[in-house]
C-alpha cells in the first residue's frame, strides 16, 4: 500500500486512478506527480481510498466526461484520462515543462511518440488478441517480436537519440537543459519501459541500485534516466511480463548506421 | 493533384506533409484545415511544392525538432507532428475548439482515444508485422479481426455513444452544441475511418453522395458525420485496404446491451 503524499507543491490534492500492483501506464503519471512534488492519492493502491471499488465507480459512473481507460487523474472536479493528456495538464502546474509554447508542444509531441512506442511494446505479447492471454499467442508473438527488436524499437530509439543529439541545449535531455522540464521519463522496473538519456550519470545524483540501470525501488518514488547506450538493452526489463520471445540485447553494432557517429 | 487553398482564415499559410494519394492519418489534419478555412498546401499531393522530394527532405533533414512520422504540419518556422498534437495546435487558431480549457482538454482526450482506435483498426491487417504485407499474415489478421469486431470496436463505439449521450449540450456532437467546435471527424472514404455522430442529417447541410454515408468525394473537401446507428457498419469502408477478414456489418442487435436504450 502506498501512503498518500503530503508535500503538495501546487496546493492541489490529486487522485490517481490506476490498476493496483503494476506500474504500467500509471507509472508515467506517478513519475510526474513525484518529480513535481505533488500531493496525490494512489487510489488503486490505497485501501482506505476504496481501492478497486473506487476505480470501478469511476469507470462505471455516469460522469459527463468518462475515461475510456486508465490511468485517469482527478483534480478537483476535473477528470482527465490518456497519459499524454494527463501529463500535458500536470506539466505547467507542477513546473515540469517549459513556459515557451513551442517547447511545450514539442514536449507533448515527444510524449505522444513515447506512447506509440509503449503501445507497440505491449502489443508484442498480444499481437492477435489484445484481451487474450500471451500463452495463447506465443508463435505470433515470436514473429512480432522479431520485427519489434530488429526494426521498430531501433527506429524509436534511433529517433530519440537523434532528438537528444539535436537538442540545442545539449544532448543530456530530450528537451531543455535540465531535469525535469517535463516528465518524459520512464516506468523503469516494470511494464513497457522506454527511457532515453545521454547522461550516463543519471539526474540529480540519484544512484541506480547495483546492477540495475535506472530501476525503481518502489513505484515512481525512485528513478533515474538510463545511460544512453544501455537504453535499447533496457527496454526488456519488465517484472510483470514474461521475456519477449527471442529477445536479445541490441549491440552497438545492431544500431542503425546513421546514428553510430552521433 | 490537390490545388493549394487560398482562403486563409487565420492569415497563416500552412504546409501539410503526408504521403500522396491516400487519406490515411493526414486526412484528420486536412479535415481540420478545410473546416477551419485555412490556407494550406498539401505538399505530398502537389508537384510544384516538391511532392515526395519535399517530404523526404523534411523526414531526412537535420531540424532540431524532427518528426518521427507523418503527418507533419509546417506553420511558419514551426514543425508539428502527431495528429493529436497538430489538431491541438490548429484548434484554437482556426476556431475549432472551445475556449474553456476544460472543454479543450476533454476534446484532446477524445482525439487521443480516436487515435488509439485508428491504430487498432490499422493493426488488424498487420498483427505480426507492422511493416510486412497483409498477404503474408492473413491467418493472423483473421484472428485479430475477430477480437476487433466482437470486442474492440464495439468498446470504442460504445464509449463514444456514451459520450454523445452524456454531452450536456445534447447528443448531436461529442463536444459542445454545434459543428465544429473541434475536428473530431473522420477520414471517410479511405483508410482507418472512425466517425461517430448522433446526427443523421449531417452538419451544415452538406449532403452525402447517394448511397455513400459520410463519404469524401476528394480528400477532406467534402465530408459529413455519419448517422449514429450506421457508424459501426461504416468503419470498414477503406478504398485502399482489402476487406477485413471475416468482417460483417454490426447489426443493432450485436451492439452492447447497455447502449441499446441510449
Amino acid at each position: 500500500m502506498i501512503a498518500p503524499r503530503s508535500h503538495g507543491a501546487d496546493g492541489m490534492r490529486y487522485e490517481l486512478y490506476y490498476w493496483p500492483g503494476i506500474p504500467g501506464r500509471g507509472e508515467f503519471v506517478r513519475l510526474a506527480l513525484e518529480e513535481g512534488g505533488a500531493e496525490y492519492l494512489d487510489v488503486g493502491n490505497h485501501e482506505k481510498a476504496g481501492g478497486m471499488e473506487s476505480i470501478a465507480a469511476l469507470l462505471e459512473g455516469d460522469g459527463a466526461r468518462p475515461p475510456f481507460a486508465l490511468p485517469a487523474l482527478k483534480a478537483g472536479g476535473l477528470v482527465v484520462a490518456q497519459v499524454a493528456a494527463i501529463l500535458q495538464y500536470l506539466g505547467p502546474r507542477l513546473g515540469l515543462v517549459a513556459r515557451d509554447p513551442g517547447a511545450a508542444l514539442w514536449t507533448h509531441q515527444l510524449q505522444l511518440t513515447i506512447a506509440d512506442a509503449v503501445a507497440e511494446a505491449h502489443d508484442v505479447h498480444h499481437p492477435v488478441g489484445i484481451g487474450a492471454w500471451y500463452r495463447d499467442q506465443k508463435p505470433e508473438a515470436a514473429r512480432r517480436a522479431r520485427e519489434f527488436r530488429e526494426q521498430r524499437i531501433p527506429k524509436f530509439l534511433g529517433y530519440f537519440e537523434r532528438v537528444l543529439m539535436r537538442n540545442p541545449k545539449g544532448p543530456r535531455w530530450l528537451v531543455g537543459a535540465r531535469l525535469l522540464r517535463r516528465p518524459l521519463a520512464v516506468p523503469a522496473g516494470g511494464g513497457a519501459a522506454l527511457c532515453v538519456s545521454a547522461d550516463p550519470g543519471g539526474g540529480r545524483g540519484r544512484p541506480a541500485a547495483p546492477g540495475r540501470a535506472g530501476c525503481a525501488s518502489r513505484g515512481a518514488a525512485a528513478h533515474r534516466p538510463l545511460p544512453r547506450l544501455a537504453a535499447a538493452a533496457a527496454v526488456q526489463r519488465g517484472r510483470d511480463l514474461p521475456p519477449l520471445p527471442g529477445t536479445r540485447r541490441l549491440s552497438r553494432e545492431a544500431r542503425p548506421a546513421r546514428f553510430t557517429g552521433a
